[in-house]
């Protein structure tokens, strides 16, 4: 900076760029000193040996911890959590100014209290913001980028959070403040997460898969071999895949909607919203969304492997050997038109059901479910959602028409029987709820009505 | 929180946590008092009837209104707009309080003043906040979740506003500041909308579909049925609905770009930018989105109906026949390279349009379209969606190909041909808004120019 | 507002409507006005000619520069870079005021100072506040949509911010901080930007689907007509560009994790991550997002190709022929295991990768690559990424699967094989890191640790 410019920015600008400082020379302390230093601040490192520390990013300077703290305003903590101990020391250096806390823990719950409120004890002069340990040390080198756009800073003084939140603005991040300290230890626990909400949902669709794919193999390959002597194998890949996935999509989707009536029937029962469902419920109900989710990802491979059905050589194959036989037999097939309405009938409902849910899962895109009013996306959640299951359940029934009478193999019925069970009994149920006089009653008890003649016997007498 | 603690946080953190007071008992206030309990708030419900006010949620305490005023400086008020009289007897307890008005309407436009301006009215000592009315009950008692993430608030004190804004950081939503007080009518308006923007174009949408199924089913099954007696009704599921998809998205997405075409003309006529355009122009313009991403709809609709063809009993029992056929009258058909590259080109055509359509909706997503300068949105939407429509008709052109010259069933033309006119009619006046001379005109229009010989003669001569 | 309304709101509703000052009566200083106007402001004009400065929007003054500075503390200057020269002389009305540049350059990198940085040279004593530049002219005529919600803005002195941000807040727009005055140069150029960091990777998808094509052409369509006189060249329409498709895609899907996988090498051979790359894996690596999307974008249109195959006139009229032929020639033909598990495998491995690759695509979307932890977007990307590479890879080699050996057409091998050299290499060079040996050096210098043998010999002897 020119002289000059000195003298034309002689209230807001500083004529010196701000000077910070970072405890720690490890990866972090160094990766975040490097983005520190191209955007425009001045670093100083406090180390118990400044003189070999080892290499430090271009144009900063290592020091001692009391030297460091005093010169800077700000301090950022790139130390573990295992070395806060001798910060003590340095209580007085560190009096008033604002301590950065980016430590995480390598996993949860290792500690009863959050890093950033053990920080916050042990110097209790200090302002002590939690901020940055969300990101990764490459989105510090390099800056932001997608799932590194967003610093996350909590803390008890507005103050310090305004003062973090400049720095992570200008080094080119979001800030967003998290409220108080106490909000520190969701902060720390954020990076160890790994699809927390999805595994659960997640093992239900791996564990009916494997069931659904082993009753399938038995039914159609197994069977086939030990009765007819006959190589089915080769269906595993498509024709069984394809029986796969829509029946553990079919459940899913059941499930997904399946809470929402239970907690409906136990509102009823109880007579009051204001009781906390059973701890199963409350967690089922929690993940309804990535049941949802995975249920469309299995619909989506049902429609794609559907539509690859007349390129497959096995099937050019058969409708050509059907062709041949008829040539040669003499036969004339006869066109029928209850088939032909069958058929298309069922592609039809099918395509339209996995349209909604589409919708449905166009919705839950986080972007667009913030741009829409709670009606709006009640509305698509609940009253299309119910119509997405009718249709995909009478997609299965026309499918399946008269195979429901057939014998079965082996006492098996056909894989896609097992998987009408559970979204029959959940329209049965919801229209149980539909019903006018059902359904007065569970919309004034959601509307905060209380019954009060079965939970609260002792307060009947009170008049409201 | 133990001694220790007390001695840690001298300044920042209170020794005990901040007491809020909620007017009023019913649904809203006990979810909203369940939740700030939970989030570590004390909690003090001011009602008419302390003693007989029902179950409240655990640890809050109920008391007097003026009492309870008293012990905090927030006040939720969830009462009733009709209850709010009472407030004014309250006056002095609360001056220089923060009211924070959470209520809705049942529905629009019932009072010419929002409830919040009305409060501020009444009590002009206090700093009425509008805020947490687009929340439903649901997400007060649960925490954040979808469309319920976002608090919006809006009043005329920055501090007001600031206080508020940190309780809903501390629930665990989202503040957005909408400004000041008058905005308050739009945030009351706001969770009674059920997609305003999206009813015109559905009922376009809903209106055409059913003209032109009426129309198709008029001319492909009552035609055959009543001049040959032939059954062909089973064509109503997906031959006729693959008619009505194509048709209806081609027409939708013509009139997603018509009004900006006519809008151009009639700044050309005006040659003046400034001039607002009729109230119809405007409001069709409004809707253009939301014609697109139906019009996308119906696309994907009609790309998915078209996939399935090959596995439709009808269609593999006529190849099948067709086959047949040849070889008992020992016909030999022969490979027409013509038809060849005209189906391959009408499919190829269609997918591209198609690929380019979904590009155009992907891009008007929220997150995506936040992320793009107008420079670049303006690129994709308009001329990407040109190239569009271009290849969507040039796809359906195709597909007529020499049914144009084909003699009329009941003077009725292709259900195809009534949907080329309006894209036709678009890409002809499109054409004109880009020969040169035009376009230089209206560029130098929409940069600003005004043309003043016709509109303000009596300004034509004033030199600018 | 009524004398009423006056006494409700003493302290803070002005009694009158802020009063905002606009330099330059240009199309953008009037849209402005216009929008300022409707949101409830007053506005007056600062024009070298007041008095024949044009038609105003209706209810704005004109005056002169003095006149209309000293009335409002906050000046919009909508005027262009090079007339800021006067603006000198009207530093004594400036001083202290909140001067907000709009302005935009015809182009990059035309001055070497941003103009909000000059201005601020100019009048020092004034508050420069870089906003609204990034909108259209359209936008503040009619309010936020799409691309145009938010305003970015930029200054040294946080209270001038906090002014202009309420001014943009009641204009309905979203104000976002991008920090101090040194960013406005980054904020002229945002809206002169179109797809900068699409631009390498669209010239990479151009020149190989052109390079590919050129060569699918030569060795079905130029050789079957030199070689066998046969006019293949209908088969450009949908075969070809069905080959060239999913040939692009895997390249491009390769090119977009090779990077990586170099960037790893150069790191084990330098034995540190605090050497910058080379310049030019930099820009891949920055790329590779794009790179990736362009090649789902292919993926989805090699399978919907693929799936409109059954539909095609050419692959009806060859099953027909060939039955026809079987019959007429009297043979049978054997279903052959073999070939149905290969083809279906290739089926649906291709359907599994392409539905992963879907999930990469979906996840890079920027709200929901926002609301991941940097451990979950990088398992996503990084694990299910290489799944990704892997399963189409399989795909490829299973389509070839003997085809491998048979004899080239004019030397030139089958288009797949090409395609598979690019996902192979990296393969291996992937396994090759996962070694564990190799990937635990790699980890360590990840972690910041730094191999001091080679590059700093000074300094190996220090202890550190």
């Amino acid at each position: 900076m020119n002289d000059e410019n000195d003298v034309c920015f002689p209230e807001e600008a500083a004529p010196e760029q701000e000077l910070l400082c970072i405890f720690g020379t490890g990866d972090f302390g160094r990766s975040l000193g490097q983005r520190l230093l191209h955007s425009g601040y001045r670093v100083v490192y406090g180390s118990r040996r400044p003189h070999s520390c080892g290499p430090l990013p271009q144009g900063a300077q290592a020091m001692s911890h009391e030297a460091a703290a005093q010169l800077a305003s700000l301090v950022f903590l790139c130390i573990h959590r295992e070395h806060y101990d001798f910060l003590e020391t340095l209580t007085p250096q560190l009096q008033g100014k604002v301590l950065v806390d980016v430590s995480n823990n390598p996993k949860k719950n290792l500690y009863p209290e959050a890093n950033a409120e053990c920080l916050q004890r042990l110097i209790p002069g200090a302002h002590v913001v939690k901020a940055f340990n969300t990101l990764s040390a490459w989105a510090l080198q390099n800056g932001p980028s997608d799932a590194n756009r967003q610093v996350y800073l909590c803390g008890n003084g507005a103050e310090a959070k305004q003062a973090v939140a400049e720095v992570a603005t200008k080094l080119g991040f979001a800030a967003l403040d998290k409220g108080s300290l106490s909000a520190a230890k969701e902060l720390e626990d954020f990076p160890l997460q790994l699809f927390p909400e999805w595994r659960m949902p997640l093992y239900v669709a791996v564990g009916l898969t494997a069931l659904i794919f082993v009753y399938v193999v038995i039914r159609d390959v197994v069977y086939a071999f030990v009765e007819q002597g006959k190589d089915n194998s080769f269906r595993i890949m498509v024709s069984l895949a394809n029986k796969v996935f829509p029946i553990v999509s079919l459940i899913m989707l059941s499930l997904c909607y399946l809470p929402g009536v239970i907690a409906g029937f136990i509102q009823l029962y109880r007579g009051t919203k204001y009781r906390r469902f059973p701890d199963w419920l409350d967690r089922w109900m929690l993940c309804r969304k990535q049941l949802g989710l995975i249920a469309l990802g299995f619909a989506f491979l049902h429609m794609v492997y559907t539509l690859i059905i007349p390129i497959r050589y096995y099937v050019r194959f058969r409708l050509s050997a059907n062709t041949i036989s008829q040539i040669r037999e003499n036969r004339t097939s006869v066109f029928d038109t209850t088939t032909a309405w069958r058929t298309d009938s069922y592609y039809s409902i099918g395509i339209l059901g996995f349209s909604l849910f589409l919708l449905l899962g166009i919705t839950s895109l986080p972007s667009v479910s913030n741009a829409l009013s709670w009606r709006e996306f009640s509305f698509i959640q609940s009253k299309l959602g119910y119509l997405t299951v009718f249709f995909c359940t009478l997609h299965t029934y026309l499918y399946g028409w008269s195979g429901f009478l057939r014998p079965y193999k082996w006492y098996m019925p056909p894989a896609y029987m097992l998987s009408l069970v559970l979204p029959s009994v959940l329209i049965v149920l919801k229209l149980l709820l539909l019903l006018p006089c059902v359904d007065r009653s569970l919309t004034r008890i959601r509307q905060g009505w209380e019954r009060t003649d079965i939970d609260l016997p002792s307060k009947s007498s009170i008049i409201r």
